[in-house]
C-alpha cells in the first residue's frame, strides 16, 4: 500500500475500543500508507493517549508534525483521549465538523475528534454510535446520494435511514455481542464440536428468528439440536441466523439496503436479505470510512489546519 | 427440619445441573429430613452418578435400600445418570409415570427417574423442561386442578398453560442465562458501580423490554446509563427488568397467573405482572415439587416397589 511518491496532507485515525488503524492520506482522500495496531482504548494505560499514539505512529515521525490530524470512533468516548459530546439527528458533514473537539497532539499541534451520533430509536430509546456516522458519510458520497437505507453489520449492528445525504434515525441491535457471549459463555455454545458453516442452519434459525420473543427463539439453539434439526457441528449457523434474523424481521424496505462493513459478515447478512426477498448492496467498510473521512477533511481545511 | 418420628417409605431427589437435593418422605408426603450439596451433574466425574450419589446420601445409609427412589430434573438427560425420553405434550401425572425409567440403586435395588416434557412452542419450535413438569403437577394438587397459567422464572423460564390437570403447552424464555452472562460478559455489565435494586429503573426496563426487538431494547442498558436516565449502580435493575418485560410483553391472560420458583425472584415478576394489570399468584418452588413428586409416588407405588 505504501506510496511515498504522493503527497501527504492529513491522516485518518480510526480508533476504536479495540483495534487502532491510522492512513497515510493525500488531499484527494487516497491512502499513501496505513499502519494497524491491536492497541484499542482498552490496551491503553491510564489515559496516556498521546505517548501511545506517538508511539502507534512513530513509522511516520518524520512528516506527521506537519499534518492534519484526524480521529473517529470510540477515541471520542468517555473511555477515550476525549469525551466529545454526541451530535443529535438529524446528522450532516457539517454537523460533524461543527462539533469537533481537539487534543492535544504529543508533537503540540491540535488534532481533532469527529464526534458521534444520537437519536431517539423506533422504540423511543436513545441510541448512540460513534465510527459508524463517519463510514455514512462516505457511503452518501460513494453513493452519490442515493442511499436511504443501510445496515453496518459488527458487534453493535446498525440500522440507518438516510434523506438528502443526512443520517436522520438509526437503531442498534446487539447481533454481535450476543452471538460472541452466548456461544462462549451460554449453554447454547456449551460442548460443541468444531463448528462448521452451513447454510441451511443459518437460513433454518434466520426464519425462526423472524419470529420475535428473542429470548425465547435463541432456546431453539439448543432444542433443534438436541432432536437432530441442527447438527452439532452447524449449531453457530443456526445461532447466528436466529440473531441476524432476529435483526432483520421489521425490515421492509424498497431499494437497495446498503450492507456496509467486513465483506465475509455483509454476505452472510446479503444471503439472509435476499432469502427474505429483499434486495441488498455490499460496501466495502473501510472504503466507507475513509470517503467520510476524506468529505469531513476537505470540507473542515480551515478550520483543521488551526494548530 | 429432620422429624425422625415420623415413618419414611420413600426419598425424592432433584438432581439438576448445579445442584443435588434429597428429600426424606412419610408415604403422604411430610417431609422428615433433607439433604442438600452443591454436586450437580457437571460435578459428577466420569459418569459414576450410582457412587456419588452414596456417598450424597450417607447419612441415611441405615434406612435408605429399604426405601423407593424417585429422581427428577437433569439427571434424566444425556448429561445425566440415564438419558430418559422426554413425554410429549399433552403431559399428566400417568403420562410421566409410565415413561418413568429405572436406574440400579448402589444397593442393588431400581431407583425412577421421572421423564421431562417436550412440545411444539407457539413459533413451531421444539421446545423441553426438565423438572418443571414434577412442579406443575404438584401446583395443580395444591389449587385443586384450577390452575389454567403458571409462569416457573429460573434460568430459563417456562410459561406453561394447564387444561384439566394436564400441561398442554408451554414456552422457554432464556431470561435468567441471559441477565447473567450479559452481566458478566458484556458491554452492558462493564465497569459498573456496586449494585442496588431499583423498583423504577426496574420497570422503567420491563415497559422497554414489552416493546419487542430484543436485541435493540438490550442496547438501551447502555444508553439510558449514558444519558443519566438510569444510574451506574441501577443498571442491572434496569437490564432485569427489559429481559422480564420481553418475556411478559406479549401475556394476555384471565385468571391470576401462577408463579412458581424462588420467592425474591417471583416478587419480582410479580411487580411487573402487576404494573401490567394482570394478576398473579406466588407458590413456592419447592412445595410444588414435593407435592409433584408425591402425587408421582402415590399414583405409582407398586411399579416403584419393584426392586
Amino acid at each position: 500500500m505504501t506510496n511515498m511518491s504522493l503527497k501527504a496532507s492529513w491522516v485518518a485515525v480510526d480508533w476504536g475500543t479495540s483495534n487502532f488503524r491510522a492512513f497515510l492520506m493525500t488531499p484527494e482522500g487516497q491512502t499513501i500508507d496505513k499502519l494497524t495496531a491491536s492497541c484499542g482504548l482498552l490496551a491503553v494505560p491510564n489515559g496516556q493517549f498521546s505517548d501511545t499514539f506517538q508511539q502507534l505512529v512513530s513509522p511516520w515521525a518524520d512528516s506527521i508534525n506537519s499534518l492534519s490530524v484526524l480521529f473517529a470512533g470510540m477515541v471520542g468516548s468517555q473511555q477515550g483521549w476525549r469525551d466529545v459530546p454526541y451530535v443529535s439527528l438529524p446528522v450532516s458533514p457539517d454537523a460533524l465538523i461543527q462539533n469537533m473537539a481537539d487534543v492535544t497532539l504529543p508533537w503540540g499541534k491540535k488534532g481533532w475528534i469527529v464526534p458521534g451520533a444520537t437519536g431517539d430509536n423506533d422504540f423511543d430509546l436513545p441510541d448512540v454510535m460513534r465510527g459508524e456516522e463517519v463510514q455514512l458519510m462516505g457511503l452518501v458520497s460513494l453513493t452519490d446520494n442515493c442511499v436511504t437505507h443501510a445496515i453496518l453489520p459488527g458487534t453493535h449492528s446498525k440500522h440507518v435511514h438516510v434523506k438528502s445525504g443526512e443520517l436522520t434515525h438509526f437503531q442498534t441491535y446487539m447481533t454481535g455481542e450476543l452471538f460472541s457471549v452466548l456461544k462462549q459463555h451460554s449453554i447454547l455454545g456449551r460442548q460443541l464440536p468444531e463448528q462448521q458453516h452451513c447454510d441451511t442452519s443459518y437460513l433454518l434459525g434466520v426464519d425462526a428468528g423472524r419470529k420475535g420473543a428473542l429470548s425465547s427463539v435463541l432456546f431453539s439453539a439448543r432444542t433443534q439440536r438436541l432432536f437432530n434439526h441442527v447438527a452439532p457441528e452447524n449449531v453457530e449457523s443456526y445461532l447466528s441466523g436466529v440473531l441476524i434474523g432476529a435483526e432483520l424481521g421489521t425490515l421492509n424496505e424498497d431499494g437497495p439496503i446498503y450492507l456496509v462493513g467486513d465483506e465475509k459478515l455483509c454476505q452472510r447478512y446479503l444471503l439472509a436479505i435476499e432469502h427474505l426477498d429483499l434486495q441488498g448492496k455490499i460496501m466495502s467498510g473501510d472504503e466507507c470510512f475513509l470517503a467520510g473521512m476524506t468529505t469531513i477533511y476537505q470540507q473542515s481545511r480551515n478550520r483543521c489546519h488551526v494548530a
